[in-house]
């Protein structure tokens, strides 16, 4: 793993060490405990966070944005564990052969300040916006949903259809994206995966039948993969790709006809489907459905739109999780990251003794 | 360094491995410099950032406060390059044998959002801090100083007072803490130094013919460590402690006889000794004054103080340097944090691949 950098060691003292979770870990560690079973627990996790909402530190997350694209922190805090997210999202990366989404993402200890865990999150940012998609949708989908539609075939959508799968017994994923081999790549990934695969021509054929619409596109620009004559009654729509400023999917129509749900509604209105919306556009917090003081579906007929732009509390669920997994295991390197002298106050000396 | 948590590779990607500087690699190259020019470099990097200042995103740091510290990130960016800073400061650390004051740091790439760099900070934050200083020391300090005191004797003392003997050539460093030991620990750091060491029983004594006086104390409250009539004309204050709401060292009357220079009005308000002032009590930007845009020091009597919280450039350049050492050393490991498989929208199949 560190090529040929390896130099003697000066033994750091203990609290020094943090766990580090490479990407080739996290992907053992994802396989060790299966991934549909992963995408359950994440849910379950996600879910357990949502029904304890009013306990976080809830900070509209720090943006950078440049012409290329955006660089954002994503802190959160539940009193006793801090967690941060660095995530970009750069669309045009896709062109170069790079990630159009990269992470990482830490827990540390609010009494001490002191890291616990330092993970790659690329991967983990796919499984918990998948479980995160679950959680919703098993609270907002029409009852014995047996079919999804999944329009933008990029690098979320076997995690959705798996998520989707495995937490609610979708037994169909219809498969959309304007790149046929996006599609034929997603098909290829779930073929034995025990779902039946149909790709699709056309947003209007992925959407045929399907109980659950799910849009996942990474154009930085308001765009309309789904207008309003398309979508029928009686579904459930999970939007997510629309996830920053300027960015959306959906026609304005279509949530004129819908309910919609959403993470926090400060960074929603900001960065989802919403902003195209007026600011008393009215939407219900996700987090209060799931705790039953606000009703989620009423009827068959009804649209319900999850509005989902990802937000830190998920972070910190999914962070939380991989630390609870990791007990036990070897699925991780510990690294020294945390100047810890013997006498805290005598930094300068653990310096100047590293001299000799 | 990584105990047992060896495991057999599956090589990542070029673009997935980044350069980690480990406190031990830091120890390492700062000694392979040497600490002095390192300062010295440093305070040039840190005057280099503050020339270009409005190249700079500049956002005031995003605080989590608990009752027992603070978690900070520290973003900002020069169009080309972003860093940020994960940094905490828990007083109450140190009674528990823990470091008050932990970071690490990262630098990415603007237009792909992959970072480039992740480091341990704690070392480096202190040698910033003390850089910083002796970069306004070397445009506020009264001429031909020789003599500084220093207040606080805790992990950034010696830190700052080799900075200013390198960057201003001072010879006389003046120690007072209320805890004799930690003033015995800096003075037993600083024997070697080539700097005439002078232990002091009250901050009366230490400041006594300093033309320097640094104040770096901890305790988490509005303390007075320097009252107004302790202090004379002629002097440079370089006001380190104060650093977050609720924090202050010195006595307001003090700040009614200098004249005040800071980084970032807009965080210094909020967190530096002005908090304790009128919102528009007059302070200097320092970035002006290395420009020639402001006046430094205007006589001999004048009292100038630079009330420094640190701020997210200072991180930035300290980042950049440490980025521009590692070239052609091996005082680094390289990381697997970044899921980058060949296809970008193949997050899926390169886990998938993983298992077989």
């Amino acid at each position: 793993m560190f090529a040929s950098k390896e130099v003697p060691v000066i033994a750091p003292s203990e609290k020094a060490l943090i766990p580090f979770v490479s990407v080739e870990n996290m992907m053992r560690l994802v396989h060790h405990i299966g991934i549909e079973k992963v995408l359950v627990e994440l849910t379950d996790a996600v879910e357990e966070d949502f029904r304890r909402w009013e306990m976080f530190d809830k900070t509209p997350r720090i943006a950078s944005h440049s012409r290329e694209g955006v660089i954002e922190l994503m802190p959160t805090s539940d009193g006793e564990i801090y967690g941060f997210k660095y995530v970009n999202g750069h669309p045009k990366n896709m062109a170069d052969g790079l990630q159009t989404v990269t992470a990482f993402g830490l827990l540390a200890t609010v009494s001490t300040g002191y890291p616990v865990l330092l993970t790659e999150m690329t991967l983990l940012t796919a499984l918990r916006t998948a479980a995160t998609s679950a959680m919703a949708a098993r609270h907002l989908a029409p009852r014995n949903v047996r079919s999804m539609a999944m329009i933008g075939n990029g690098a979320q959508a076997e995690f959705q259809a798996l998520a989707m799968k495995a937490v609610l017994g979708i037994q169909e994923v219809r498969l959309y994206d304007i790149d046929a081999k996006a599609t034929a790549k997603t098909a290829r990934n779930l073929a034995n995966s025990g779902l039946t695969v149909t790709s699709c021509t056309s947003s209007q054929a992925a959407i045929e039948g399907a109980g659950i619409i799910t849009t996942c596109t990474a154009d930085k620009q308001y765009a309309t993969i789904l207008t309003d004559n398309m979508v029928g009654g009686g579904v459930h729509i999970n939007a997510i790709g629309g996830d920053c400023p300027g960015k959306t999917e959906l026609h304005r129509d279509i949530l004129l006809r819908a309910d919609t749900f959403v993470e926090y509604p400060p960074q929603t209105r900001i960065e989802g489907e919403i902003q195209q919306m007026d600011a008393d556009y009215p939407v219900t917090e996700l987090w209060r459905v799931i705790r039953g003081e606000a009703q989620g579906r009423r009827d068959d007929r009804q649209i319900t739109l999850f509005d989902s732009v990802g937000f830190a509390v998920e972070d910190f669920s999914a962070l939380r999780y991989v630390r609870e997994k990791l007990k036990g295991t070897d699925f991780y390197q510990e690294i020294d990251i945390i100047a810890d002298p013997d006498d805290p106050r005598d930094l300068f000396g653990m310096l100047q003794r590293a001299k000799d």
